[in-house]
């Protein structure tokens, strides 16, 4: 049987697994990490609402039943076209018939990597209770600190790029300070920390339609958050955010404004566009290599508008599935179809009980963009147990404005 | 108001700083990690059926309605008692009226200090991600391995030390690889891992009556834990335990062996056990000096028996209101009341149905043991969130055999 080779186990590689399931082929899915995680709830893990295991599900457990699917926990070195095969990093070496690039892409600083270590960004477990940890160290040094500047920067929290994560992450982070907090410190008053979002366009959530970024704004002021749209940042050092002349002292700052395609793409062979994406044909192949597909936030490809897709999981999951369909019509000798997607819409969520939701026959703010939020997110977590409680958690959290699962581990869990 | 001081955010510590409530004293807890751990279930975040949130609370979040109590993250380097002060290793100086001393105890290795890097205890919220790590990477190992050899001793599982943590870690593993994995590997078969509980006395659970003793043992064996008693091991080294001529190559090796006291103890300047554990008076205080108490796993005393106290945490809860009364005491000028410890049982579980309880006017075995022991680690479970979620969890574990929670992360969250 032919054998099918998934690179990564996030919405794009796992959605192709799963179409593979009645197809007469052998599929080897490849990830370095061993489970996938839930991206669009990673911010409640980095807020501390939500555990590692309410958003996240081991690969191997979630294709258990997948009798033609094996799953190799194992980090991708390089790709191989010409010999039809990809190299591990430990030396091994996995032939395909067909392969699918499911790779996606990590932060970009935009040439300061250096940025990186001050600023971390949102796209695994590890960076979400990295972040986690960092905003509640700040918070307890803060109450043992005399100086009272240096105690005002442990109380700014500055967010660096206003699309949907930076907007998720500046909102929970209002509440948690003042709402979740407000009882447990007894020198510093949670309430008084400021909440910077820094966005370098003229709005947030520039994707969406004028109304919701309006009534995103608004929401985001009423918690308290100072949007500063407009914004270039120019440099971020220890505790230090500029932009231009203007100068932020904030202990904490978050990185949400760049995505760089993985490395991997620049293996095949084929174009790539500045961000490292990989030019692919309309059919999802790359140029010379019909057996070889790229999906996901590794691949650039124009919408029917004629501009490029965007790195979302709707995106990846379609191109998943369409990769898997075009491979089977490979086998039985058939042309292959070109991807269309289809765009059902655009959420994003602001604190507690208010988002907006861009469904594009209609235009959620406020609670009833938070209900539709909540219902298709909870719909769409993998797995019944999660569901259940992540359910839970969240009521809890929503009733009594407590995050309870504020946990500072990772390194060796002490004050540094 | 006079002003105490407690080291240490363990039952000790938190029953201690409890009990304080409507005293008039202002109360300063000191603790390195921020949040506190319900150790008699962490072996369920080693095994991944529970998340470490589910387990474990901030102490800021605890003590939070707690008026007179203010949590400190912070880690004390050294006690000194002549200038009634606690230094921190940040430079800073706590004063004391009164001291609480709770600072416990971690692994001991008997003098081999270097076995610890192989052989992890279960001390920590990090050692029971760790030791989930080492477990799950073993399995994803062995899928990947061709080296028959290298294979078995990779699906072998070492551990050493046959109290209630070795029981339960051993019977927990083996339903992991038993159950919990049969479906989900292509190339191995998880159920014919070898688990191994090596124990240097005549039996495990020693401080169990004999038909309890032998019903724990007669349990393992039917989940296929291979049982060793009479086996003092010699030598740890990466893969391989001895016990004299005896060698087995096991990939993972687990601690679960013996304490030693926090070194906090030795700064004090009072007689100290082998162990390392303080030798105090009967009413908890340490020689010479009336005003600092000594409670928990750092404390030697004796019971009613003649024989010391167990460094369990039902002691350390009742030491901890025992010594916050005594202060109490002092501050009215009346005189200290000697401890006197109120043993209510052993527990320790074995595997998904079965446990030991030994309550002193009833013995428990199997299912019934098991229900005990589930009724009173929840109810005993700090925080209204964490007893539902954590019923769910087991209640689905219970029921599916699943255990959802198989996340490897920590270091880079790669495999090495």
């Amino acid at each position: 049987m032919p054998h099918v080779v998934i690179i990564g186990g996030g919405f794009g590689g796992l959605y192709a697994a799963r179409a593979f399931r009645r197809q007469p082929v052998d599929v080897t899915i490849v990830d370095r990490r061993n489970h996938h995680v839930f991206q669009p709830l990673l911010y409640q893990v980095a807020m501390a609402a939500l555990s590692p295991g309410d958003i996240a599900s081991p690969i191997r457990w979630i294709l258990r039943r997948q009798q033609n699917v094996e799953v190799l926990l194992g980090e991708v070195e390089r790709i191989d076209p010409p010999r039809r095969s990809i190299h591990l990093c430990d030396g091994d070496e996995i032939p395909y018939d067909f392969l699918i690039v499911a790779a996606g892409a990590t932060h970009a600083y935009f040439g300061h990597d250096d940025w990186m270590q001050y600023a971390p960004g949102l796209k695994t477990l590890e960076n979400g209770l990295e972040i986690r940890r960092r905003v509640l160290l700040a918070f307890e040094r803060a109450e043992r600190e005399k100086d009272a500047a240096q105690r005002q920067a442990l109380l700014t929290f500055a967010i660096v790029g206003g699309g949907p994560t930076g907007v998720e992450l500046a909102g929970a982070l209002a509440e948690i300070a003042r709402k979740s907090l407000v009882r447990d410190f007894r020198h510093i008053d949670p309430a008084s920390a400021r909440i910077l979002l820094i966005e370098a366009g003229t709005s947030v959530l520039a994707t969406f339609p004028e109304p919701l970024r309006r009534a995103a704004a608004r929401d985001l002021e009423r918690l308290g958050v100072e949007v500063r749209t407009g914004t270039i940042v120019t440099r971020i050092a220890p505790g230090l955010v500029e932009a231009g002349p203007w100068q932020l002292r904030a202990e904490t700052i978050l990185w949400a404004a760049g995505v760089a395609a993985s490395p991997l793409g620049a293996t095949l062979g084929a174009p790539i566009d500045r961000a490292g994406r990989v030019l692919v044909n309309p059919d999802l192949t790359i140029p010379g290599h019909p057996e070889v597909f790229v999906i996901g936030d590794l691949a650039s490809l124009a919408g029917a508008d004629g501009r490029p897709l965007p790195g979302v999981a709707q995106v990846a999951m379609q191109m998943g599935a369409h990769a898997a369909r075009n491979i089977g019509r490979a086998i039985e000798g058939q042309p292959l179809r070109p991807f269309r997607y289809r765009d059902y819409g655009n959420m994003a969520t602001i604190g507690r009980a208010s988002a907006v939701a861009d469904l594009h026959w209609a235009q959620l703010k406020g609670f009833p963009g938070w209900l539709a939020w909540l219902f298709i997110h909870l719909i769409k977590l993998i797995g019944f147990r999660n569901r259940i409680v992540v359910l839970i958690q969240w009521a809890w959290a929503y009733f009594s404005y407590q995050r309870a699962i504020r946990l500072i581990a990772g390194g060796d869990g002490r004050p540094q």
